[in-house]
Parts: structure tokens; sequence; C-alpha cells
């Protein structure tokens, strides 16, 4: 037998396990030039409660009562493919299966030995180039600067705040707990750290935080935080803007303060970003991290939750913040 | 005698005659190394609400019972200084002062022979710089892409129009009359006009006008025309942030939809523009510019208000939208 998981409804406001269904089908068998692949590591994601809904994007939406897909890391367990061996390792964008046949287009090989397999995931997966492209694009950090960070803690905050000591900036990131504050400073090497549930004044607190201002901010949340980030923004600072996860759930349109006023006067730079758009970017930047690693200068954090089972539910945490750094689950 | 004025109060809201003072004192006369010069057009541009507000900004605020500053084209009546000559006519930000003193510095000869003395405070002045520049470098226009433009038949937005057809866009300008639409047409040959005080719908409005969407909006304006613009930006849409004046007279924080899910979701950037940060490109713009207008590709409306006493009426029918093309006062 073969599991699978279906998204059974669009969620409205916060997904709910309702949302999701559990189908069993027949193992399938690969046919002429196709691989089957076990499913190892599924990396769940912010992003995916975008392509919940049934709206333009720049990645078509999921259909109903068919299978969800995400970064996904499979061993090949059969082939009728010369590209690929029995006990091959892959990283691609796959159904939420625990077997499926693809005819291993999109797929590419990784390497146990050099990193284990939940990192290509994470920091040598879509969160890691992520972080490296969007500040090498957009943040063009330069050495002295202040870089604040939203969401800190996560997969990819704490690969843009570690980026940014690398950088020689003064680095300073947002996340909800003392824990992940600790975690930030101690094993990410952040300089400070603000923790927005226990802060009334975010916008005293950034400013205390940044005395010399913020010259990049990444923000990975919207709302409250970035109008607090944007109170403390330097002339011709830049905001990255790679995820809005304050925003996801909401079912009305979200209002706040308008920014174009302190877009002309300080003449920012506000802009959005998606790693899908820079694939030609993946291979350099791949190496660059992967360097980086090896040297010990970047590191990470995952949370790996068991069981196929858990899918649904560990995609649930993220919004309650469960998850120290890049959330996988293991097959 | 010399007239002057003064700022005698900081507007609250829409800026009020009253706000103005008129000063009598003698006329200076130039000290060694000095110019005495005779003002001849006056620069009214909404920019100059900002500086009356008490608040940091890219330049300093305006101080209370002290002359108010702008673009100033000026005869040299005197001078002690070896690079000016009487007759010569320079080009500054000079004080509203009928005649004045300074050592030259920051001064920019013009020739009355190569285009009309105002036009130097206009289409070969800031406003064109503005125009050029940024659609350099933050519009990166490309053939056959949709350009969008608020206060289009404004001294700014009639030449970003104009360098959109030189680059062969399809081009679409907003504006309060339909005189204003009709001059948007007719000389500067944008293809589509919207008069958003009788349009309900400018979502709606901008979808018809822009049927493959918007790939570069060029904002004069902020508010609610930005939100609409905003709906129909496309993936990799550029938002130039040029000015706010729907927000400048505002007294409460103005709020609005938030933007952060669109840039997220179409990758747009949004970035705000001031021409004084640009002044190593002005050489080369002013002579792309020039060249535009004298083999025709180019051209301008102005309002020329007469009268020193009229300065402060010409500033505030900005706000009204009574000027067609740059606004400027003849002395």
């Amino acid at each position: 037998m073969n599991h699978v998981i279906h998204l059974k409804s669009r969620p409205k406001g916060t997904p709910q396990l309702e949302d999701f269904e559990f189908i069993e089908e027949q193992r399938p068998n690969p046919k002429e030039g196709e691989v089957l692949l076990k499913t190892k590591y599924v990396s769940v994601d912010p992003y995916l409660r975008g392509r919940m809904r049934d709206q333009e994007s720049y990645i078509a939406p999921f259909q109903l009562n068919e299978p969800i897909e995400s970064g996904i890391i499979a061993e090949v367990i059969a082939s009728n493919n010369d590209n690929f061996n029995n006990g091959d390792f892959v990283n691609g964008m796959l159904q939420w299966k625990e077997f499926q046949t693809t005819t291993g287009k999109g797929l590419n090989k990784v390497d146990p030995d050099k990193a284990s397999l939940s990192a290509y995931l994470g920091i040598l997966g879509l969160t890691g180039l992520t972080a490296y492209i969007s500040l090498d694009r957009i943040g063009d950090l330069k050495e002295g600067e202040t870089l604040l960070v939203s969401g800190a803690s996560g997969a990819v905050g704490s690969t843009v705040g570690q980026i940014g000591k690398i950088k020689g900036c003064h680095v300073v990131g947002i996340a909800g707990t003392d824990e992940k504050l600790k975690l930030m400073k101690e094993k990410f090497g952040f300089d400070k750290g603000i923790n927005y549930k226990t802060t009334d004044d975010m916008k005293k607190a950034i400013a205390e935080a940044c005395p010399n201002g913020v010259d990049v901010y990444f923000d990975n949340v919207g709302g409250e935080i970035l109008d607090a980030a944007m109170d403390t923004i330097n002339k011709n600072g830049r905001i990255i803007n790679c995820g809005a996860i304050s925003l996801y759930n909401k079912t009305e349109v979200p209002t706040g303060p308008r920014y174009e006023g302190t877009l002309v006067r300080k003449t920012v730079l506000m802009q959005g970003f998606l790693v899908r758009d820079h694939a030609k970017e993946f291979g350099p930047a791949t190496k660059q991290l992967a360097q980086w690693l090896t040297e010990g200068k970047l590191t990470y954090e995952e949370t790996i939750v068991e069981g196929f089972e858990n899918i649904p539910q560990a995609f649930l945490d993220l919004f309650e913040g469960k998850n120290k750094g890049k959330m996988v689950v293991k097959i």
C-alpha cells in the first residue's frame, strides 16, 4: 500500500487538520524511463499556505482532492532511467506520497556523505538559497551596516543573520520566544535579539537595538513588525520582502500605515523575492553556502518530526512558531 | 527696497496664505567674491510642503520667520566674482527674495538662446531630470511594456510619459480633468488617459486601459491611486515612488491596504526617488533631454503666474491641481 495526502478543502484563515485527507492507494510501478522513489524527508514551509488559496500567484494553486507537493528528499528504489541507480538520493518538488514514480525531470542528486540529507532541504536547499541570493541581489550588505531580520530563528532568517555576520554587519533578530533569542545569539552569532511577543513598543525596541538605524530589513513576517522596522529605516535602506506570515491566514484585506511617504522621503527600496526566479544562480550560491558550512562559518538548526502521518500537523505548527530552524518531516 | 517671503507658521493640513509673510528689507550689496542676483523665475513644487513640516527628511526643514527657498532663475546684476558677469542668467536653489547676494556656490549658468529661461526650471531642470533619471535607474523600461503615470499632465508626469513613448511603451496617464487628459493625449502622445475624479472604480479603469497589466507605475500621488495600480501590477513590476501629494496635507497617519503580500507574490519593486541624490548624472541626462527637445521628441507645458506677490498662491494652487505642466512664477 501507499499513503498519500490530499488537499481536501481550501483553508479559511488558519489551516486545520480537517483541510487534509489521507488516502490509500496501490504502490506504483515505474514505467520505461521512470524511477520509483521512496520519500525520506519532506519539507514543510509557510509559502505552501499560499498555494492552498485559489488565486493567481507565482506558482499554480494546489487542486482540491489532489496530492500536495513540496521539497522532498527521496531514495531511488527502482530505476528504468539510465540517469539514476538504486540507492541514489534525490531532491525535488515531489508529492506528499510515501512512494511515487517520476521521469526524473527536475530531480537533483544529493550526496549524503557531504551533508545530512535533511540539510539539502534547508541550508543547502531553497531556504539557504533564499537567504544568500536575496541578500546578494537586493540587500547589497556593506561592512558596518545594520541588518534587521524577522523570523530570525527560522530556517531562512538564521541563515540571513549568519551571512550578515560574515559580511561584517551589526545583526539584530526578531523572534517570539526567549529560547529562540538565546539560540540566535549563542548558536547563530546575532548581536541582539528582540522578543516581539513580550515587547510592547517594537519601534522603541528596534531603535534601541539598532542605534545606527536599519540599513537592510529582511522581512519574513510583514504586518506590524514591518511597520516598526519602517520607522527606523535609514536613508537608502533596503527591505527584502521574503514573506508575510503574519498576513497569510487573514480573511480580510489587511490594512496598515501607508509606506509611500517614507519610501520617498528616505529613498527606501522594498522588493519582493522568490527564490524560484533565480534558478540560474543556484549553482554558485550552493557552492558558497557549502563552503561556509565546511569552514564552520555557517551552521543551522532543524526541527525533525517523524512519521508520514504527522506532515499536516508539522505544517500547522509553523504558524504557531513551534519550529526552531528548518521544519522537516522524516519518513 | 527688497521684498522677501518668510514661512510664518507651519501649515496644519492644507497650507494657507496666512502661513506666509511678506517682509520688506534693504536691498543687499554684494561683498567681495559675491554676486547680486535679481530673481526672474521662481519654481513652486509640491515637495516644498514637506520642508514646511518640522521633521527629519532628506533636506532640512524651513525655519519659521526665515525665507523659503526653491529653484530659481536669476540674472546677475552686479558681480564681485570672476566667474560671473553682469547679464549672466543662473539657476540655483535660492531664496524667495526679489534681490539676493550669494557667493555663486551651487549656481549654474543657463543659456537663454538655447531654451526659454523657464524651461531650465522644468524640462531641463529638476523636473526633467527627475523623469529621466528615475526611469533610467528604477523603471528600466523595455519596448512593448506598459507604463502607468499619475499626475500625468504635470511637469514630471508629462515628461515621464513622453520618455515612455520614446522607449516604445504603451503609456497610460491619470489626471483630474478632461482638459488635462486631452493635453496628455494630444500634446504629449499618451495612449490612454483616466480621469480619477470622474471614475468610480479606478482598479477597473486601470485594468481596461492597461490590458497587458502594468509593468512600471510612476507614482506622484500615493494613496488610493497607488492601491489601484498595485492591483494591476505585473510580475516583476517596478513602482517609482516620486511623490505622494495625496498624503502631504494629511494631519493623521494615513492608512491603506498592506502591500507586502503583493510585493512578495509578484516580486514587485517599490523604490523612493529623490533627484538630488543623483547629481552626478545631471550632466549626461540634461544633454539627452536637450537633444530630444531640439529633435522635437519632447515638449512641455508650463503655467506661468506673474508677480512676486503671487508666489504663495501659485504654490497653494498646486494642491488644487490648477497648473498644467510646470508651475513657475515670473517676477
